[in-house]
């Protein structure tokens, strides 16, 4: 890493979600103190040129599980390795997931988390926390996550009976919760009751392998989910988050949910917009297993286009990964029975240019929706805008030099993830990062990295996101049910019948 | 009633779902033994004049409640005054649900029903069972109804929580039976969770009218409901039956799901096509709570007219009424809080009215759809076709004389329920029934009811339909799932992370 | 062919559109006397052993071109060889085009397409007339072909521009006329101005292959003239029934249409059942060029298997082949240039078996379904039912005996058209006819035929089918447009600039 | 109008399409300088204090026709009393119309209107051109326009039929111009031959009143047309905007492109957002003739909040008014034949607070939405952006102080415009401007205007814009249609027919 503490990028294509501009962005201590044409820097500044590149808002990944333990094994990509590669990918920060165990106190896994990724982190990072289960000690601890720990986003999972799943009551309570303190309420959205009953019946079928992965739990399992979700949501008037929006079905449940108005953001990964599930049929175990996470991919193979339709279109928002990776051998866990593959695939470093070559290149999206639905969207709605997602004087210097004619083919051998494969092995991508800056320093510049552990800072992030909550709160004032003025009835009431 | 057993119909248009013909019809022996131009009559043979007048299948009604015990009170329409009213409004046959409480045996509810309504039914009838709690008594007791009973439908509920409701894994168990014997799986669909929450909110706003009732449970309560019965349907392979689809959304669930191929069935009923929901906001209680049923009638005033052509377009299948009758005194259980108000409505007597004035006199569909979701539809469904459901020779004489031109005022002045008001007054309908004739016998004729007690019959059905069961057996047959066929993996595997 | 007059068909399991019941049928002279089990019949009579068959009604090939003179050259299956072909099949009657030049007279064009027909053919038929152009002659044409030559519909193009395509003013006019005299409007649907231009384009783009018959006129511009058909046909009240319905969106255009109470007919044809668009990549220009016919199949793999379900579903009705049968060495006229390769396909004696195989056996359409949208709806529509389409009593003997396990290729090498490929090459097929019945003659029995030249008679239709037109007239009842009664307006009134 | 050129914003919350911040705004010279907090101003500068004031960028009507003269009459709000009008309502900026006669120059059209606006305009102005018939000529004045003098933006009427109307081939012909010289192709979408055919019927049926005007061209006339442009425009690769987005259905039609990729933009307008077609059935002529704008408001009461949302979620991009106002004495030119009442409505006026009381206060769009469909949006999409339609530093100075919690009552007796009713005549508005500033002047304040004539400019568009051809130009690059490389055909080719 260097140590400037002043740089000048000179030359570039400034791009907002808004607008492109020719600009010189300067930075100092971390910020973004100009961004214009002939800026006055005191001497001595660092400069890059960026002639022909654009300047990017650093990408936002909103959701990772870095090395987390889960179905008895850890993920092999840690706050480290795993955010080493996020910057050498361009994205600059990352949301990961405290995922409390059943009855566990969510305070303390939130400090736990703190406590192992702090040192770790090569950029910035905050945390989202999982709902796993459901008392008024839960509710409580939500309530003092969000006034002192910077948490303003929950996750509950519809999936996984028995371990994390709630039922529909529970989910309706902590929506309410989430509304009543001004966080987002995020959602796994699978029938888990149907994949209990599906995994049942393949193997019972004699279908081991990783394409009963997705037979017992098939695309309209997920947008079940994802219509019941929000129809609990907006019976409790509070925001929804979807994460990893599989499937076309439910991508189109999200979409018309928001056309009808109601507040729901969709999140699509990079697995979902750059591969699919045929991929589980594949002849070789281990190629398959690669790809085993939930939801899984789907097999139609028109998903990724449709997927990236409704980005482009805003009818989902936001894009993360999911990323959990787990190594050959510990997918090899499920070798001989599906449901026993640690759930995960990669993306956190090759998110920005597998959107940009599928979105950008191919021509349904332009650099600004590029930088909304990496950036900038992920910012308004977990209320950090315009301190991060925006190139503008005040912002923090997170950005990345984007060089959209250079082209580079994804690999396992070249990537900076632990892990040992990669889901988009050989595809080839338009536009790469050349240079990445995390709070105002080079991390990651012409192949290199130069991120350093513990370089980056969790952020908090405060409640009430006015992009997200605006519109709830007005309706609430607005909304109000109110009853018909009448007589009182008159006449005749019967007796009940004793029973 | 006429004690002649051979009367001959002529000079009428015989019409059938496929296709009308001018045609007389012969009856002998409560069966009809002839259709055709010319017949061979014996002497003696009553003959009935239908010159400019239909003779249709007589109707089926598949959803009454008659003399239901509910909420504390019971219906007042029971067996006999019931299926008096449905005579004299052209219906022959009557689907009544026999509904155990939590934990109680269905054969000896069914045992029951059948020991109150054989004594009273002045035409034939046949029992739907309804599966309110979940064990494995439960499901052998369903395969006995099925066996030994005359049982192929049963319903459950996904609303009154705590009282019938079924939770998914219960719901798919359930499914899972009737697929295995053969039956088809009804449900009632709306989300008994949110309908608790809604039902506590609205009473903490200080709303306790009717209003209350349709406000705590709007229609996207019932959709999402509908939405996640069909999917659990499909996962277990199973035929679907939607009683009483009360709104758009709703309807438009199972619509697209047959488009997508689901093997399910939409009922709507004659309350909602024939009114709607702005009523519960009438200022007079008493009127307001005449409509309270559930799921409710909708405030979209569009509501019934895209019912009316879902139904005219075989997006939606068959006609119920879910006739559950409880007189005002009743209804004002709940004059202080709408969760109290006896759910029910009438209908049992004007469906067919309202049926051909709002479907068949405004153009939405035409004679022979008209018979096809009266009364064909449901006896394919509940396999009873073509025994009832079709003039045609060998066929049950169960029909009735059309008069398309006649036309009335519904009143509850005039009608033969026993309820004191309904829902349909004032409502001017073209084509009116002006005999109705049921097993051979005239049962109503020229506004005059000769129906007998007893008159009726308990039909059993056997499981299994063709109509419902052909492509759910080829798709078993054909379409069982396999697995990809592999090398076993070789590689490393891990050792778990003890935990 | 045998020369019995009467038939006895026993032991087969009779399946009309609305059930299936075991029962023999007897025939005589031509026409189904009887159907029943325990059947009298004289001495002497012919009997079919149909133990484990079904016996269903003929199928009705809505759309066919035999011997069609059509860019330069003409079809190879004329009226012999292509009813043969139709009869091997299971087809017992053709609906094939009159196509007058633009400016010649449609009575004279209808009467050379008889004397051409009447005496080849070797099962029933019956004719549509196009209507290629516009005056008041055509319209007084279209009137005498309805009242004196048994026409009741008329097909009018949005395509072939310069050629036959009408303008919307015109089709409006064509259509009210159809209206006016009963006949149902039927379109090819697709924009010829952007045909014309796609075209071009592709040709300057150096794309002279038949995939460029498909990108010319991708399915957005099928589905955008569906789209204005049924607007236009909305316009007049007139019924429309638009051939050959290609893609998935121009499908639900028409299902939507439906939906939504218009009276509108898709009709599928056997190509886009069974195959797509994909084959036209094909490296063997022989091979891709085959496929070529207006509107195109189409690259998307799924099309097939959605129309598939709109059929199953009733969103489709009919189905049709458009048998337009040019051999490789015509299809060469188009060598270096695909708008010169003459449009058309095989189907004619294939329809019957694609659409078993790829509906029924698949599970997605059972039995009753599959006589509905292979001969009895194309019977209602057209007029001639029950006549045509049903097997009862009084009905035409058109029927065929048809073995549900029975498995067969098609092959070019076995098939019974006069053309030297088929576009269903290689495509094993579950359910085939083993004898075949025209007019009470067997005429195809365990693959022989016994078809002879005017054997078949043309069958003339009346208007105003009542499956067609109760609606539409009903609407016309009841629907009238009324204007708002209100005073006159007595305020100022401005002068009118002068111009 | 006061004549400080130095004002300093103070205390207010600067709203930008993106997210909203309390700054000041200082502006010099008719441009913003400086936008944050503590700003540095010269001694002097007129302070306005907008505490608990949103400060906004200036609105831009993207849809007038001031002084219009059509039917045969002159509308009465001209470029001057219009943009009065419009600075009153917070608007800054109109873009009108040019409309050259069949056969005019496009040239000569648009310099006759610069002429008459320019002397009189009181805010900032803009031009589309209207082409109304086709050949090179036309083709060579689009070239120019947009070279020479500031237009990027023609539109095309598919209704209008022998006055404006284009046929499919010219209107693929003016697209492909449009593209070609990077232009944004706008159109009027209704099909012109079905309103001909339903303006005669209606007459025919003796219905001459307003609520003919409707009937004639009901919303399924404007939902085809527009499917029909979207699909003509994609064959052209060309950006669409269909202008007065007035139904449910067209409304769709464009959402449903937009999500499967089309570059195209709706624009609904303030008549259709805020009221409705059931005003055509009113009583009094008067009342009901002053809704008369083509295409019509629709009957369906729902249509328009539909609409709202729809804008509210990007599927509908900006708003306009179609601002046209005929007094009721010229609108009596049609008392007899409502097919002579001058077409159009006010709105230039009131369409910033019409947005805001049914988009923000009833909390379907937040503040940042509004300013994004009342200005940015437009600002982007022809080409004024951030110079337009952003509150930046270097922007122009059009800005609005608006009050969100200020009320006032719509009325003819106190608004701006010259016509003597207005639409909206009663609705009560939350959120008003109370300071208009436009080129850095103060041109309405406290309800008083100090616009002076001529002080607004034209402002020419350049062409390409960013927002609307990037995606264009990319998909040219990358999705141009490629042959199949085959070897030629080398057998037999027939010879053709001679004909």
């Amino acid at each position: 890493m260097t140590d400037d503490s002043r740089i000048l990028i000179k030359g570039g294509k400034v791009v907002n979600e808004d607008f492109s501009e020719m600009a010189d962005v300067y930075i100092e201590d971390g910020v973004i103190s100009a961004v214009g044409l002939n800026l006055q820097v005191p001497a001595g500044t660092r400069v890059i040129d960026a002639t022909h590149r654009l300047v990017l808002p650093g990408g936002i990944d909103t959701h990772t599980h870095m090395e987390l333990s889960f179905m008895g094994t850890t993920a092999v990509d840690d706050f480290n390795t795993g955010t080493r590669a996020a910057v050498a990918g361009g994205t600059t920060m990352i949301l990961d997931f405290v995922i409390p165990q059943k009855g566990c106190s969510l305070l303390e896994a939130y400090e736990q988390w703190r406590r192992t990724a702090d040192p770790k982190v090569c950029c910035d990072y905050s945390l989202h926390v999982a709902v796993t289960w459901w008392d008024d000690t839960v509710k409580k601890e939500m309530e003092t996550l969000v006034r002192e720990k910077g948490v303003n986003s929950f996750k509950m999972f519809m999936a996984y009976k028995e371990v994390f799943m709630l039922r529909d009551d529970e989910l309706y309570a902590a929506f309410s919760q989430c509304k009543e303190i001004g966080a987002i309420a995020q959602v796994h959205a699978e029938n888990g009751d149907l994949i209990a009953e599906g995994a049942k019946r393949m193997l019972s079928l004699g279908i081991s392998g990783p394409e009963g992965h997705e037979m017992c739990r098939p695309e309209e399992v997920e947008a079940e989910a994802t219509q019941r979700a929000v129809t609990i949501a907006h019976s409790a008037n509070c925001p929804l988050y979807v994460v990893h929006v599989m499937s076309k079905s439910a991508a189109k449940v999200v979409a018309n949910a928001r056309r009808n108005g109601r507040v729901v953001f969709g999140e699509p990964i990079a697995a979902g917009l750059g591969t699919d599930g045929t991929n589980y049929w594949h002849k070789d175990w281990a190629h398959a297993a690669k790809f085993v996470m939930g939801p899984p991919l789907r097999p139609d193979p028109s998903t990724p286009g449709y997927l990236m339709d409704l980005l482009a279109n805003d009818d989902l928002s936001v894009t993360g990964t999911d990323n959990c990776t787990f190594s050959i051998c510990q997918k090899a866990l499920g070798k001989d029975d599906f449901t026993k593959i640690p759930n995960g695939v990669n993306g956190v470093e090759d998110r920005m240019s597998v959107i940009w070559e599928k979105g950008v290149h191919s021509g349904k999206m332009d650099e600004n929706r590029f930088v909304a639905v990496t950036s900038s969207n992920a910012a308004k709605i977990f209320n950090l805008y315009p301190k991060k997602g925006r190139i503008a004087k005040g912002s923090d210097a997170d950005l990345v030099i984007w060089d959209p004619k250079a082209t580079r083919v994804i690999s396992a051998k070249t990537h900076h993830q632990a892990v040992d494969y990669n889901i988009f092995e050989g595809m080839l991508c338009h536009g790469l990062p050349v240079v990445t800056i995390s709070r105002g320093k080079v991390v990651y510049e012409s192949g290199q990295l130069f991120a350093e552990q513990g370089h980056g800072r969790f952020i908090p992030r405060k409640p009430f996101a006015e992009f997200v909550y605006k519109r709830i709160n007005q309706r609430e004032r607005v909304g109000k049910p109110s009853p018909v003025s009448r007589e009182p009835f008159a006449g005749k009431v019967i007796s009940l019948t004793s029973k």
